[in-house]
């Protein structure tokens, strides 16, 4: 019963630190975070369609890999779904509607598992597979921003 | 020779890759990075300071250790000494001087160990050991920024 109780605390105290998060903060960090992602997905194209160079690979694998695990979830507080962090958010409102909890969760859960297999893959060094895991990585990215981001 | 004659075009076509980065978006993937590291870091302080959680630590720590070994260093391109990404860039001119190389190196190589430290005082969840070793890390931060950061 204290077990429960103290975790209960715990939800309860990490919730109220998110929960002090300014909604601009968030929103900048989840620009930085999937800039940071961005930046790592053109390193793999480079050695993609370059010369491949297996330790850059894996250096942003790691990368991307360690973003998905993140728990970035937690950026999209409350009164983030408009806002300027960096810039504008792009989120579309979409993101935010109960109706679509199951979805959101799903194209989440899809970038999760790819990104995590894209780091297992690069560990290997073959550049074929890299290519064809990059493609289903993209995909994930791709899944969600045809859905919840205001284009370019 | 013909291995070292492969590594060699490896590096020069690396380097050109490299070189076709706009200074502008080197900028920014620099200041994406920071930023997402100062979303871990605040992550990491919240749980020594409010209830430990052990599992968004060990995340958080796992982010600022791939991106402390993502080889960052490349993002300082020739000619991004001064420009905009999201914001004109802080970076000092001194962090470019041929005179400073082995200092800048110094506080990369620090940043660098006590991350990867980090990351592993993270997974073992002493939140003591954690306290002690954020101390550590921020040092490392703080170390480069009196240097070669301007100030806010």
């Amino acid at each position: 019963m204290k077990k429960l109780m103290l975790a209960l605390l715990g939800i309860t105290l990490a919730g109220s630190a998110a929960a002090q998060m300014k909604p601009e903060d968030a929103i900048k960090y989840r620009q930085s975070a999937y800039s940071t992602m961005s930046w790592n997905m053109h390193r793999i194209k480079a050695s993609i369609e370059g010369a491949y160079n297996k330790d850059d690979v894996i250096k942003a694998a790691n990368v991307i890999q360690s973003l998905a695990n993140s728990g970035m979830g937690s950026l999209y507080l409350p009164g983030t779904d408009k806002g300027k962090g960096w810039v504008e958010t792009r989120v579309k409102p979409e993101f935010f509607a109960p109706a679509n909890k199951d979805k959101v969760g799903k194209v989440a859960a899809d970038f999760n598992r790819e990104a995590n297999e894209m780091a297992k893959i690069a560990a290997g060094g073959d550049a074929a597979a890299v290519k064809a895991q990059f493609d289903k990585l993209g995909g994930t990215c791709k899944g969600c921003h045809d859905d919840f981001k205001i284009k370019d």
